[in-house]
């Protein structure tokens, strides 16, 4: 930042002192500037306003630029709950720092799920004539496009819409829970029960997909017995206990990091220890559990970063996309002292 | 959003088809549609140039607006970690709703606390003409400012510089830690312990003078011995524990919930029941831990949200602010069944 930037009085530069100062015209001053193709400026005038320009240190106003060149350089990105959950921020992350480096700025806005709040944040965004949008979701899911997304360039983070056209950046959820079943397989489990949540998801029956093949894969029977219900946090882990230990499995296979720190709990009121009676997988490698449980949690990780980089370097056709199917991001293994 | 906003192509319909349909220069259509005062427009071409507005369907240019009033709707807000901490997305959320409130867009942009992202974030802001700026930090603390932040109205979040002259909003850390030993009270105890954060910080001294001030004020008198440093986080809790048991106290005071959540591994190690044999307290009510301990934790709330939308309200002058001392957020008690 130079201290020229700014005028005597502290006010930013305006066209109109460089013009005062150079003695044109404000419409010579802007010509100028924005170097507009066919402006017939003299050589004289135009001396006098590139002097002016560096005498005062007049900085061209970015939405200027943006309007002579008729796009703008921002990219929008539409949240549904930055707010209560750490998992989006890691999405703005990937976006902005992917954007920065070719050049954009993201514009944020959180609805909470408003509709009427997602309708004026896609709108301010049009308004702005954003150079596309990325439109995410907190967790995985199929979504309902707005229709406002179809009047600019729309690529779907952390969600998809079959059908709608609409390019999308997902999880790869079934990798994920064979990675997550495969870790268990190598310490040498054969009786995997898997956690599983109550919620209809594509994490729902993308992981237990990945639990499946990677038992079939080590030529283990799926016994159905051992895949159990339960609500996806703390508290659905705890009731599973009982459940876990009746089964006579070695190892467990948690939807995610929330059932596995209730699961802990559990096992320890059984007198269980983890990994020595009981193994234990998570999903999720959220920040402010994983690592923090006793013992520290191996897990799959949700590559929410890559999630918004991918995203934006789709919108900015610098990775291929398939408009018919999303394109899955893998989830990393994480491995700790559980199992 | 109407369909009519975009020609039969599916492109925008800009200030150019408009002229074309009135049978006007594209200057007139400028001149009407941005209502300057002093242009003179005969009136049957005011009438033609409304009439294919409403036709077509056109949206007036936002930036363009912008650039005829000479000053912008964004409201900046540059954050050192919104992507490693559910708290900063609070902060977020809450200047975003207040910011919309009035009119205004939020631009955010998160530096890692990489001092060059940080000059460039500013700078972007600066380039498009920010109202202001809140800077924000995801912990509360002292910050040296960044020069540029004095180009633009800056009024710090979550932080504060003595003698900058900026104006700041934070959480009041005192009575936070004076509300968490009151609920501890309240329940009847008198040997309360703090297990207090290492790192010097306005949360370590401020819940401390709290944690004082509270035993004072109930004739307590205050043990030094029963204040216990410890790493701010589950393990530090984990790694207290057997001097809060030795220390005899009934009740603990913990600097965060993490710190809470370890000291619950510890004292179930200790076959020490929450609340029968131990009372605990956290601090900040973090979303993922609190409700979901066995049992749930209570605690104390940091008012990030709050936060985020008293910094706009201070920046847009509709709330007072004092520049020579920050202006302090209450922390509200959250009671669970830990005490």
């Amino acid at each position: 930042m130079k201290a020229s930037e700014h005028g005597k009085n502290g006010a930013p530069v305006t066209m109109r002192d460089v013009a005062k100062v150079a003695g044109v015209s404000v419409a010579t001053v802007s010509h100028v500037v924005n170097d507009k193709p066919g402006a017939r400026i003299g050589d004289d005038a135009r001396r006098r306003v590139q002097e002016a320009v560096v005498q005062l240190g007049y900085r061209p106003n970015a939405l200027a630029k943006t309007l002579s060149r008729g796009s703008s350089r921002f990219i929008g990105l539409v949240a549904d709950a930055i707010a209560t959950t750490p998992f989006a921020g890691q999405i703005i992350h990937g976006a902005q720092d992917e954007a920065w480096k070719h050049g954009y700025v993201l514009l944020v806005a959180n609805t909470d799920g408003n509709t009427a709040a997602e309708v004026e944040a896609i709108a301010m965004m049009l308004e702005h004539q954003v150079h596309g949008i990325l439109y995410s979701t907190w967790y995985h899911r199929e979504i309902v496009v707005p229709e406002a997304l179809h009047q600019t360039d729309t690529v779907l983070v952390n969600c998809f819409a079959d059908g709608s056209g609409l390019p999308a950046v997902v999880p790869d959820e079934e990798q994920g829970g064979r990675t997550a079943t495969e870790g268990l397989l190598a310490a040498g489990h054969r009786r995997i029960a898997f956690i599983n949540t109550t919620t209809p998801s594509p994490a729902q029956s993308g992981r237990l997909a990945g639990y499946r093949s990677a038992l079939e894969a080590a030529g283990v029977a799926v016994d159905e017995s051992l895949v159990l219900p339960a609500a996806p946090e703390q508290e659905g882990g705890y009731a599973a206990t009982a459940s876990i230990v009746d089964s006579g499995a070695t190892a467990v296979f948690c939807h995610n990091d929330r059932v596995a720190m209730g699961l802990y709990d559990g096992l320890r009121d059984h007198g269980l220890r983890i990994p020595d009676d009981v193994a234990v997988m998570g999903f999720d490698n959220q920040d402010v559990i994983a690592a923090h449980l006793r013992p520290p949690l191996s897990t799959v990780a949700l590559p929410h970063y890559e999630l918004g980089a991918a995203g934006v370097r789709v919108l900015l056709g610098r990775q291929a996309a398939d408009d018919a199917r999303p394109q899955r991001i893998a989830c990393p293994p994480v491995r700790r002292q559980s199992i």
